[in-house]
């Protein structure tokens, strides 16, 4: 089993990444800051003559980590209601890859195991919910298992770590992922 | 009763904007397409003691020619079950408006009328409904009010124009728009 | 093409039964108002060596008369953000149908198409997602094809008939039925 | 701080049950078991000029108890994707309850904190979300305050036991209402 974190966070050591850390203690796995890389919104040209054209940014060697991968938490704080517009860009682009020859890629996402991790501040426990819906959506349509997700709750960088609900769910998913590797 | 409309697609006339144009025949609007714009991604600073630095790109000029009209349309496919990235982008980046001096962001734009408009693929018009409740959260929290919305369905470029369901809310629509003006 | 509508209002020619009614303008179908039935919650014995037990009320009736159609239409109020509990009722002893040799319950319901007709107060249209959410988890389950819904919007009696969007919409899905039978 | 629990279940010691008892343990709480009641569906006659007629029930006694309490734990199986038919009578019957003048049913309800505790078969994690989102309009409507929600998976009664994930949350919302008490 490994693991890859996709931080989806504009921030250092934002909420989620704090809350995914506690997920992740002790556990090894490889982590990709999407803030640090540079990742082309989607040209939509699924139905020009010409196809996609091949994009020089960062998105090649982030989606071939991923690939590689047999458990991908997806941890966004949760901007506007939604995953972060840096996340988004990054799974839109899935669009292409679906059309790019050298990658199978549904082939090769389908059954990987995905966890959603969100931080996000007042009652994001409910209005994170869309969120989620949508996620499942997104794991659906390729095939991959939705295996668990959370919510934290916090404003200030660092709150999260005081929130007792999340720090319950961390250490549940933490002990869940050390019994799968 | 100022109009704009706002196009997060990345493709000159997909079905997201395809429909709209149905939705504003014969209505004075303007019409920014965001694929046209250079908006970065915004980087969170709400929590450092400088605060957010200026951004040089597009998204000042935008945000200001939002802000003048009084019904403000957001036309986005449905990318992955959600908006697009480079809508998701520009939304992002009102967490800076909110802490920005020049703007009285929130004064502005509250009671301001919003309608959304989605066209997505198979299923699109239950799979859309999450993009819909965070739509609904979005404007909660402007206080702006969310006048209407609808889902069109259509995968090739000009499908949804066969979309009865949709040509027929679209009409709706556009008599609703013609009545306010 | 055999159409039934199936009222969940507890109401007499209340907003969901008007809203119907434009619905079905000049179509032949069949109507089962469960107010007037006695059908009762259903007693879980999914688990039980006994398994269920034969209940003396209209539930067997009416579910008889929906499987004889092709088309069924669900009507319902919302109430609290919710189908009516005598709808909720209606449909909780399916999981009885189910497991009832007479039936072929599943066999018998899948590939009908199914339509939702909502009506609810002051933003039926954004709080009856869920429901509408919900209505597409029941139908994926019994491989129905979820053909289409609509919410209207009224508080008192007859109100939905000057919601225009309501009627509107229910004009189209009157000319799609009627292009189906 | 005084607690009820609200059994929506039709079988004796189904899995909502038994995680609710989780979530109970060594903690004081009155408890009512819906299916032992005779609840009657509502008859909607908020518009009728002789309005709501009394009706000859066990919810009186029922929301007299509950108004008494500070915190309600409405604990559900998930039948067909939402809650019990009898539960959804029992709060439908607050529309009642909203024009009875007894009870000053709204003053009193407002600022109690509720919890929901679901449980339900495969994907109730996910598919369990919609009747969150419901809960959490009813809560609004009712100025009440959601404090918390679990969903358990399991299909054969005892099931949601080996539910790790249910367990761990069960064991943080105990600890969590003992701390209130």
């Amino acid at each position: 089993m490994k693991l890859i974190a996709i931080y989806g966070s504009s921030r250092e050591k934002g909420n989620s990444e704090l809350l995914t850390e506690q997920v992740l203690k002790e556990i090894p796995a490889e982590r990709i800051y999407l803030r640090e890389k540079n990742i082309l919104p989607i040209v939509d040209k699924r139905h020009e003559a010409e196809g996609f054209s091949p994009v020089d940014d960062d998105y090649h060697e982030v989606i071939t980590r991923v690939m590689e991968h047999d458990v991908i938490i997806f941890a966004t704080p949760l901007y506007w209601y939604g995953m972060s517009g840096i996340m988004k860009n990054f799974i839109d682009r899935w669009s292409h890859s679906l059309r790019d020859d050298r990658y199978n890629f549904k082939e090769k996402m389908q059954g990987k195991k995905a966890y959603v991790i969100i931080a996000g501040g007042e009652q994001a426990r409910i209005k994170g919910l869309p969120l989620v819906q949508q996620f499942q959506y997104i794991f659906d349509f390729m095939s991959m298992h939705f295996a668990g997700y959370m919510i934290g709750q916090g404003n200030k960088p660092g709150d999260v770590l005081q929130d007792d609900r999340a720090m319950s769910d961390a250490q549940y998913l933490n002990q869940q992922l050390k019994s799968m590797i």
